[in-house]
C-alpha cells in the first residue's frame, strides 16, 4: 500500500452508560443545541440521559426535534435559527438527525447563507460548532464520518455536504438505546451498514487498512443479520460496533453505486435509505464479481456466503420477517432512475462503470 | 464488543512525495522547531525536503538535532530551550526523535518545569505545540500514538509520558526515506512493530477492532521480515504501513510485558529497543499460548507460522543476517531484570501474569 490517507479524529466511547460515564469528554460548551427527531431519542431514553447530565452541570440547552427522515435544507435552517447562542451540538438519532446536526453545525458556525448551502462545501478551518453524536440506529455510521446527506428538492436528490471539520468531535455508542428500535428499522439500518462495508471495499480510495476494516465489519454484521432473519436474539453492541466500523470505512472511501442507485428509490418511491441499499446489494456484488473477482470472493468469504444469491435470499428473508415493503418501480421508472447514478462523478471514478442497462439489471435483481 | 474506546486524531498521509504534496496540511505555524538526530534525517533526504518547503513558504525554523537513541529529560529540555518562539514542531526520525519532539511540544507548550517532568502527565486541554511526525524507520508507530518514551536516569528505566494531546497532528509516511536505513535498523524497528501488534493483541484493552488491526499488521509484516532474513528486496511502503498500523493498535491498547522486559535490556545491556523486543517475542508467545490458546493461534495464523519456535528461528536469522549483536545477560542480571517488569502496573493488568521464574524463562528463550 503506497499512497493513502487516513483521518478519523472522532473520539469514540462505547458501552452501557457511556453517555454518563464520559460526560467530561462530550460536554463541550455552555449552551447545547440538541438535534433529534420526534420519537427515537425519547423512546430510547437517550434524550433523558443527555438532558439530565446537562441539567446536573447547569448547561443550558435548546431542543430542536424537527428532523424527519431525509432532512432537507429547510430543516437545516430551522435548526440554524434554533442554534442562536449555542456553542455545541448534541445529535441523537439515526442518520437523519445526525446528518442534519452536522449540517446545522456548519451552517450556524460558519454563518452560511441559505442560498449558498448547496453551492459550496465546508472549507477546512471554517468555524463549525463541535458535534457530539449519539447514534440510535445501527446503520448510518454518520457518528464517525465527515458527511451530511441533505435532500435538495431542486435537484430532486440527496446531496453530500462534506468536509473534514464535519467529523463529530465525540461519538457515544450505548447499544442499550437500540432496544426500543422497531425491528424493521434495525434491519434497514443494518443493511445500510453492510452496504457501507461492501461499497467502501470496491472504492478506488479503498486501502489495505479500510479493506481489513470492511472485512471485520462484514464478519461482525452477517451473524447478526442471520439472527434477525430467524427472529433470534440479536447482539446489539455487535450491530452498533459494526455500523460504526463501516462508517469509519466510508469516512475514508466514500460510498458508490449502491448509494447512488438507492437515492432515487428513496426520493421517488419512499423506500427507506438502508432498505433501498440492501435491496440492491446482491445485484451489485453480482455485477462486481466479473471485474473484481478476487475482491468479491474476499467479501463473500468474510460474510460466510457462497455467492451473491445467498445474500439476496438473506435480504428477502429480512424484509419478509420485518414486513418491510418494497414496491417495485415500473420499467419506465427504472430506465429513468438508471440515468441518475451514472451522472455522479463518485460513481464514474469506480473500478467498474456499468452501462445503463446493467444498472437496470441491478435494480431488477433486487425487486 | 460492548465497552470500548477508540481515538486516533492524527491525520496520516502516505506515499512518495507526500511531504511536498500535503504541505498545506502540515505547515501549522510561522516558526517551526525541527527535532531530529544527527544523521537519519539528513541521509534520507527528509530534512532537505522539509527545509525546502519551509523556505519556499518563508516559514522560519530552528534545527534541534541533538536527539540520541533513548532520549532523556536533559535532551528534552535542551529542545525546550531551542523551541523559544516556535509555534509548531516537525519531528523527523525514528522513535527517539519523534518521542523527544512530542515531549518537547508538551514541556514547551505547557511550560512544564523540569522538576515536574516525570511527576505529572500531559493533562487534557493543556497547551501542546502541534507536532508533525515524519517517521524515518519502520517500527516506532510514534507518529500515531499519544506516547513519548523518555529515559529517567534516577529510576534507571524508561518512562511513558502520555496524554491524548500528545498525538501528532499530522503524520507523513514516505517510504522512499527508508532506502538509506541500515539493514540492522530496518530489522530492529520492524521487530518493534511486530512486537506492538502482538503485545497489543494480548492487552486487556484490546478490542475486536484493534485485534483486526493487529492481524492485518502481522499479516503485512511477516512476508517482509522473511524477505529481510533471506536478503531479498523488501517492500518498504508495506513495512512503513504495517509499523504505523501497529502504532495505531498500541495507541489504543498500550504495550505490555515484552516492552517492559525489553527496557532493562536496552538500559543495562545497550541492546536497541526493537531488537530487545524481537528477542523476547517468541518466548512471550510461548508463555501466552497456555492461558490464551485461541488468541495465540489467531496471531500465529496471521503470521503464517506454525508455532513460536518458527518465530524464534526467524528472529535468529534476522539477527544473523544483519550482524546484529545480542550479548546474553548473566544469570544474576536476568534475576535482577525479571523483577522490574513485574512492578509495572501495565503488566499486572495483563491477561496472564508470569512469575519471576517465568520471566527469566522468557529472557532465556531469546538468548
Amino acid at each position: 500500500m503506497d499512497k493513502f490517507r487516513f483521518y478519523l479524529p472522532t473520539e469514540v466511547f462505547a458501552g452501557r452508560g457511556c453517555v454518563r460515564a464520559h460526560a467530561d469528554a462530550w460536554v463541550l460548551g455552555r449552551r447545547a443545541l440538541i438535534v433529534t427527531s420526534q420519537h427515537g431519542a425519547k423512546l430510547s431514553g437517550a434524550l433523558d440521559d443527555v438532558m439530565s447530565i446537562l441539567n446536573d452541570r447547569a448547561i443550558e440547552s435548546v431542543l430542536f426535534d424537527g428532523v424527519s427522515a431525509n432532512p432537507d435544507a429547510e430543516q437545516v435552517y430551522a435548526g440554524v435559527a434554533a442554534a442562536e447562542g449555542c456553542d455545541f451540538v448534541v445529535a441523537l438519532g439515526g442518520g437523519s438527525p445526525l446528518d442534519a446536526a452536522k449540517a446545522i453545525a456548519w451552517a450556524a458556525g460558519a454563518k452560511v447563507p441559505r442560498e449558498d448551502f448547496f453551492r459550496r462545501s465546508p472549507a477546512p478551518g471554517e468555524a463549525v460548532l463541535p458535534v457530539v453524536a449519539v447514534p440510535l440506529t445501527c446503520g448510518t455510521g454518520s457518528e464517525v464520518t465527515p458527511y451530511a446527506i441533505i435532500t435538495n428538492h431542486e435537484a430532486q436528490t440527496k446531496v453530500n455536504v462534506s468536509g473534514p471539520n464535519l467529523f463529530p468531535r465525540v461519538a457515544l455508542l450505548d447499544a442499550h438505546y437500540l432496544e426500543s428500535l422497531p425491528k424493521a428499522v434495525m434491519c434497514d439500518t443494518a443493511l445500510d451498514a453492510l452496504s457501507h462495508a461492501i461499497e467502501g471495499a470496491y472504492s478506488p480510495r479503498a486501502t489495505q487498512l479500510t479493506l481489513a476494516m470492511s472485512e471485520e465489519a462484514i464478519r461482525t454484521l452477517l451473524p447478526e443479520l442471520l439472527r434477525l432473519a430467524h427472529g433470534e436474539f440479536v447482539n446489539l453492541p455487535q450491530l452498533h460496533y459494526a455500523a460504526m466500523l463501516a462508517g469509519m470505512v466510508i469516512a475514508q472511501t466514500g460510498t458508490g453505486l449502491v448509494h447512488a442507485m438507492g437515492y432515487p428509490l428513496t426520493y421517488h418511491k419512499g423506500i427507506p435509505h438502508g432498505r433501498a441499499n440492501g435491496i440492491l446489494l446482491a445485484g451489485y456484488l453480482e455485477f462486481m464479481e466479473r471485474p473484481c473477482g478476487p475482491l468479491t470472493r474476499r467479501l463473500l468469504d468474510a460474510a460466510g456466503l457462497h455467492g451473491p444469491e445467498e445474500l439476496q435470499a438473506l435480504v428477502d428473508a429480512l424484509l419478509d420477517v420485518t414486513g418491510a415493503e418494497r414496491e417495485a418501480p415500473t420499467e419506465d421508472e427504472l430506465a429513468r432512475f438508471a440515468r441518475e447514478p451514472l451522472r455522479l462523478s463518485v460513481v464514474r471514478r469506480y473500478r467498474a462503470m456499468p452501462s445503463p442497462e446493467e444498472v437496470v439489471d441491478i435494480y431488477r435483481t433486487g425487486f
